[in-house]
């Protein structure tokens, strides 16, 4: 089935409605549901209304929250999503948080209280929209094992960083501080596959292929003890700095109902222009040489395969397969 | 040859004057050094004091230059190290960016046109003594090869990360994104050592477990493509926008003279109670959690080595090795 992003986007609303959303919070995350389609991310696009939907009917999401924005210093912005999606929270919030990355330089904006099921890259782009440098970060559940051990303290713990490169995409990445993506984990499974030995331990802390082991023991960080050190910082900030729980509470807090984390996440905006003034221009044409010496090699930069399916996308438009079309057709609608 | 750290930074202090030196930048120096060998990290160590008289008797550093601090925006400080060594300009502005992180919740500190020969923990320590949680990043010269590519682009570019713990060692983190650092490679070269091939390419783009060919050619970023784009961020975050150079522009400016990376770094500091106010004893402890978390498992958190060695040193000084010990007493002394 061909959609239009367009389509797409009043499909999606409608199905939230009828999980009882909010029209605010179904407007903000149809919005990243239809992002994360357009841009060829097949397990964060339309597929996340399946898991959205799960997350509501299991009573993890507050589906009419209002989020409460609030000033708690000069450089500090703080939105309490009251539990409902994340996205409307960001949404109330980002004014404020470019606001104050203008006029001091650098701002940070938590999140409290809300749930997660998206990528970080749409509030990351949102950012550079603004011509803005922007990192993100999120715990989610207690999955991952830190380096030199085998029980599970981390959450996936995602990492986003963004800049701005005017008339042209970002400079974007998002990446878990995990071995691999959970969801990653969970297709070997559901196709019966092996994993790689050195994506986790079962649960007595032994390595295993058995992905289904993996994901009720523990999986391992990227890049040994240094990815180890990353997902601790994303811990710390995105959980005990900003007043919000750790992926262990998180996991904890869902008490077994399976729903998407509740919690934190903690974006830093800092302008470009803020140390060097007039000399912007200047100086992010240097970040362009930067990037030319990537490319000229013939090495990637992030997010291209991302871009280039959005390209595509905006063109003709995204094809859903029929089971997904066929589960999602199955959600009631709202008007 | 045992010391005393007293007699240590005495010596260290004596040596730096003797190479020219102006009495400030003598001590800022001597007490990095200082606190590397009291660390146990030999290579960051008093070590160093070769490596400085090498930059500094090849014209690399300008060896009286005046810190010009200044306060660009609300919530940034930016400090002109006049081409001397970071140390001094760090202790210059740390105050301000204390200040401006306290009342405005977060806040960054651009060093600009510094000579980079040491850790980035030290500045990470010393505002975690401050109360506050730290990030830094600091591009070098063009070593090491992005993911998919062969050709060096990148700094060894680290990054460090510290969190306050009242009554303990802070948790501190600082790691090349690099493979590994390059003095290991260095080390390896001189032992007549073949390195594992994974570490770099030669100037062919071919694997090779050569350190001299790795040296010549480039080296690659640890954990693939993830790595790769921490890498990026580095050269971004602590070269274009804070109006300093990229680590190619770096290595271009030393003219081949060998001396240590002359650019900047950028410090973020974030006050622990800024989201969070009265409540952050509470979210402190609930950090602890987290560390425990870790610990019980005999999983290790970063720098415990660094800390032991440290409580070792306090109580019964360091030794020197013999070689060390002679190459420094030939260097001249100032008084």
């Amino acid at each position: 089935m061909r959609f239009s992003l367009d389509d797409l986007r009043t499909l999606a609303r409608g199905k939230l409605l009828g999980a009882g959303l909010s029209r605010a919070h179904a407007e903000a995350v149809a919005e990243t549901m239809v992002a994360g389609e357009r841009d060829g991310c097949a397990s964060h696009g339309i597929y996340r209304l399946l898991v959205a939907v799960n997350s509501i009917s299991r009573g993890v999401v507050v589906v009419d929250a209002e989020p409460v924005v609030s000033e708690p210093a000069v450089g500090l912005v703080r939105v309490d999503g009251g539990g409902g999606f994340a996205q409307l929270a960001f949404d109330r919030a980002r004014p404020m948080l470019v606001d104050k990355a203008r006029r001091c330089g650098i701002a940070a904006l938590a999140l409290n209280n809300v749930v997660h099921f998206a990528a970080l890259w749409p509030e990351v782009e949102a950012l550079t929209d603004a011509g803005l440098v922007a990192l993100a970060f999120t715990p989610s559940h207690a999955w991952v094992a830190p380096a030199g051990g085998t029980q599970p303290v981390f959450g996936t713990n995602p990492i986003a960083f963004g800049w701005p490169r005017p008339g042209r995409e970002p400079f974007v990445f998002d990446f878990a501080t995990s071995a691999v993506a959970r969801g990653e984990i969970e297709l070997h499974r559901r196709a019966g596959k092996p994993i790689p030995d050195d994506w986790g331990y079962d649960q007595d802390g032994q390595p295993t292929t058995d992905p289904a082991a993996v994901l009720a023991g523990s999986m391992r960080t990227f890049g040994g003890h240094k990815g180890s050190a990353l997902a601790a910082m994303v811990e710390l900030l995105a959980g005990p700095l900003i007043g919000d729980m750790t992926s262990q509470e998180s996991l904890a807090a869902d008490r077994a109902r399976g729903g998407s984390p509740i919690g934190g996440e903690l974006i830093i905006a800092i302008d470009p222009a803020g140390f060097v003034g007039n000399a912007v221009t200047h100086y992010l044409a240097g970040a362009e040489t930067l990037f030319a010496g990537i490319e000229d090699q013939g090495a990637r930069l992030p997010s291209q395969r991302r871009y280039a399916a959005r390209r595509r996308s905006l063109a003709e438009g995204v094809v859903l397969p029929a089971a997904l079309y066929d589960d999602i057709m199955a959600l009631p609608s709202g008007e």
